[in-house]
C-alpha cells in the first residue's frame, strides 16, 4: 500500500503491466516450453562476435565509449546507420531524420511523447502488439481498433476511422505483424500513405521483423510512398543482432525527429554508447547481411515444424502461414478460450500468450499467439503435442 | 515546418530543449576549454578494465547478455547492486524496492510517470539541475522553488511551500548540489524526510555525486530516515564508473517501485544487460572502492586549482567551496550578466553554464556554473585566466 498522502499518476488507472512481461516470470520454471516471447533463437545471438567487438571498440574508443555521448547518437554509428538506411531503402536518412533509440521501445515512447495529448485518438491494428498498446494507454490514447485480413489492415476501415475520429495518429507494423503474421500488401502501403497526407495524421511504422524473410520479396516500406513527412519509421536491430543490446532508431520527418530528441534528453539522455559501438561495427565490417543470412534457414525450419504440428490440430484450428517474422497467430473455433486453457498449458509445461490480450477490446478468446524462433525443433514437437492434446479436450 | 494537420504534444508547448544539451555542440569546435558539462575526467574512465570485463561477460554469460532481459534488472547485477547498498547504507534494499534503470536520468522520467498529473506541483531546489528540470517540466508539473542557503535546501521554507501548494513531490540533490556544490547538513536530512510524512509528498533524492567527496565525512542519506516510504532515492554509476554505459538505479517503497517498473516496460524494455554486467563486475569484484579512491586525488586537485583561480577573481566575486561534486557555482555582483557573456566566452575559447538556467523562474544573470572534472590543470589555468579577463572588462 501506497504512504498515506501519496498517489499514483492517472496514467495508471487501466494500466497493469504488459500481460506479455507477467508471462516471462513463469517461463522461469524449469524445463517450460515457451511459445510465449518475441525472443531470438539463442543460435542467432552473436556473442563471440560481440565479445571481440566490444573488447575492440573498448581498447580503440574507450574514452569516447565511456563518456557522456550524444543524444543524437554516437558518431560512427548514426554515419553507418544511415549509410545503411541509404542503401536499404528509398527514404531520405540523414542526420536531421535519423535518432538511435534505446530498442525500438523506446523510439515508441519518443514518438507518443512528442505527439499524443491524453484523449488524442490513436488507430491500431487489431489485433496489435501489446506492448506499444500498453504505452499508447499510458499516454492516455483512446484506441480505435481496425480491421484487417489476410493482406493486413484494410485501408476503407482505416479511412472510415481517419473521418469519424480525427486520430493524431495510426500504429501499424507492416511486416509479419505482431501478432497476426500478416504482411501488408503493396497497394496497401501506398494507400496508407495517401490516407495520412489526405487526412492529416502520422502513421507510426514499427518494422523490426522485416530482416525475418523466410520467402517472397521485400516490400517497400510506408515511409518510401511518403514525401511530406506523414510517416515515421521506426526500426530495431534487437531481431537481427540483439534485443539485450536495446539498439532501435527512428526516421522521422526532421521537426518531429527534434523534438524526439529534445524528449530523449529526458528519458535517457543517450543509448549508451558501447551499444551503439557495437552495432556499428556490424554494420561497418558488414558483418550484418551474412548474420541474418546464417539466422534465416533455422528460423525457416522452426516455423515450418510448427505449421506442419498445427496442420494435425483439431477441426476447424485456423492459423497463418506468415513469410517471415517469428510468431503464428492461432484461431481455435468459437466457444474454445485460450485464455483460460493457458493455466492448464502452464501446468503442463507450455506457454504461449492468449491472444485476447493483442486486442485493444479484449475478446477473441478463441485465438493465441505461438512464437517459434525461441525454441528448438525437440522443443515444438513437444510442447506443440501438449497443446494439441490439451486443445483436444477442451474444444468446444 | 511540421506537416499540415499533425501537431505536437501540449507537453512540449514550455520545453525548447536542454540548454546544456545545446551548449554541447558548442563544445565540438577545436581547442575550446570546456567548463560546460559535468563530464568525468578522461582520465577516470576505466576504459582498459571495461574492454576486459566487456569480453568476459560476453563470452562467458553472453547468451542470456543478448537476450531480452527482465524488466527488474539482469539477475546478478540485481544481486550485486542490493548486496552494495545493503553494505552502504542503512535503509532496506531488496528485489521489490530496487530498480535498475538507464541512467539516473530514466529513474527521473519514471517516477515522474509514476507519480505526476499535469498540473501537480513539485518543490524543487533553487537553483536546481536544468536536466530533471525539464523532465518535470515535461510532465508540466508546476515547480516551486525553495530557498538554499549554505547548509542546503531550507526546510521551513519547505514546509511553508508544503502548506501552500500541497506538493506531490520535493526533488533534491543531498550532496555537493548541481549547481551550487552544497551539502545538505545532517539535521535538515532528518527534517525534510519528517516533513515528508507530515505533509504527505514523495521526496525524490537524486544522488549522483555521494562517492566524489574530497573532505569531510559521508552524511546519511535522506532515505535513511525514512520508515514508510516517503523517500525514492535515485543513484548512478555515471560518475563513479561511466556515464556512457547509461547505469543508475532507484529504490523505493515497492508500490511505487512497481508502478516504475511497469512504467520501465514502455520506455526501454530493460537496461541493457551488458551495461548492467560490466557494472556488475565492478561490485562483483570489489573494484569500485579502489577505483574512486584512485580518481578522487585528481578531481581534488582540480577543485582546487579551480578554486585558486577564482581568488583572483574581480573584487565581489563570491563561490562555494564544496567537499565534493564536480561543480564549483559563482556568483558575480549584481548587474553583471553572465548569460549574456556567455558567447563572447565561447569565442574566447572558454564554456560555462550561465547560471540563470538553474532557476526554475530564470533571472539570477549574475551567477554561473563552472564544472572542473572535465578539463586539465592547464586548460584551469589557461580557461579560468580568460574567463578573469573577461569578467574583469565586464563588470558592471
Amino acid at each position: 500500500m501506497l504512504p498515506e498522502g501519496l498517489s499514483f499518476a492517472t496514467r495508471f488507472d487501466k494500466v497493469t503491466g504488459s500481460a506479455i512481461r507477467e508471462i516471462f516470470k513463469v517461463l522461469a520454471r524449469p524445463n517450460m516450453i515457451s511459445f510465449a516471447g518475441g525472443n531470438p533463437s539463442l543460435d542467432a545471438l552473436p556473442d563471440e562476435a560481440c565479445a571481440k567487438i566490444a573488447e575492440e571498440v573498448l581498447s580503440s574508443d574507450g574514452k569516447r565509449i565511456l563518456q557522456y555521448g550524444a543524444t543524437e547518437g554516437y558518431p560512427p554509428f548514426l554515419e553507418s546507420l544511415i549509410e545503411y538506411l541509404n542503401k536499404s531503402y528509398s527514404f531520405k536518412a540523414d542526420k536531421s531524420t535519423v535518432l538511435p533509440t534505446t530498442g525500438s521501445t523506446a523510439g515508441m515512447e519518443l514518438i507518443c511523447k512528442a505527439m499524443l495529448n491524453p484523449g488524442d485518438t490513436v488507430l491500431v491494428e487489431s489485433p496489435t502488439f501489446l506492448g506499444n498498446m500498453q504505452t499508447l494507454n499510458l499516454y492516455q490514447a483512446n484506441l480505435v481498433p481496425i480491421a484487417s485480413d489476410d493482406e493486413g489492415v484494410i485501408p476503407e476501415e482505416v479511412e472510415k476511422a481517419a473521418q469519424e475520429h480525427h486520430p493524431k495518429l495510426f500504429y501499424v507494423i507492416p511486416n509479419f505483424q505482431n501478432p497476426s503474421g500478416r504482411t501488408l500488401s503493396l497497394e496497401r502501403r501506398k494507400s496508407i500513405a495517401q490516407l495520412a497526407k489526405k487526412y492529416g495524421f502520422l502513421v507510426l511504422e514499427d518494422d523490426p521483423y522485416r530482416d525475418l524473410r523466410y520467402s517472397g520479396e521485400h516490400l517497400p516500406t510506408i515511409k518510401e510512398f511518403d514525401e511530406e513527412g506523414y510517416v515515421v519509421y521506426m526500426g530495431s536491430f534487437s531481431k537481427i543482432v540483439s534485443p539485450g543490446l536495446r539498439v532501435g532508431y527512428l526516421v522521422a520527418q526532421q521537426d518531429i525527429l527534434r523534438k524526439c530528441a529534445i524528449g530523449k534528453q529526458g528519458t535517457d539522455l543517450h543509448t549508451p554508447n558501447l551499444n551503439q559501438a557495437i552495432v556499428d561495427q556490424f554494420l561497418r565490417r558488414e558483418l550484418l547481411a551474412p548474420h541474418i543470412e546464417s539466422i534465416l534457414p533455422g528460423y525457416r525450419v522452426k516455423m515450418e515444424a510448427m505449421l506442419r504440428e498445427l496442420e494435425t490440430f483439431p477441426e476447424g484450428t485456423r492459423y497463418t502461414r506468415p513469410e517471415g517474422g517469428l510468431f503464428l497467430f492461432v484461431e481455435m473455433p468459437e466457444g474454445f478460450n485460450a485464455t483460460k486453457l493457458f493455466d492448464k498449458a502452464v501446468e503442463n509445461g507450455v506457454a504461449y500468450v492468449p491472444g485476447t490480450f493483442f486486442y485493444p477490446d479484449g475478446g477473441h478468446h478463441n485465438t493465441l499467439r505461438l512464437n517459434f524462433s525461441g525454441s528448438t525443433l525437440e522443443q515444438i514437437k513437444e510442447g506443440m503435442g501438449i497443446l494439441r492434446t490439451l486443445f483436444a479436450e477442451n474444444m468446444a
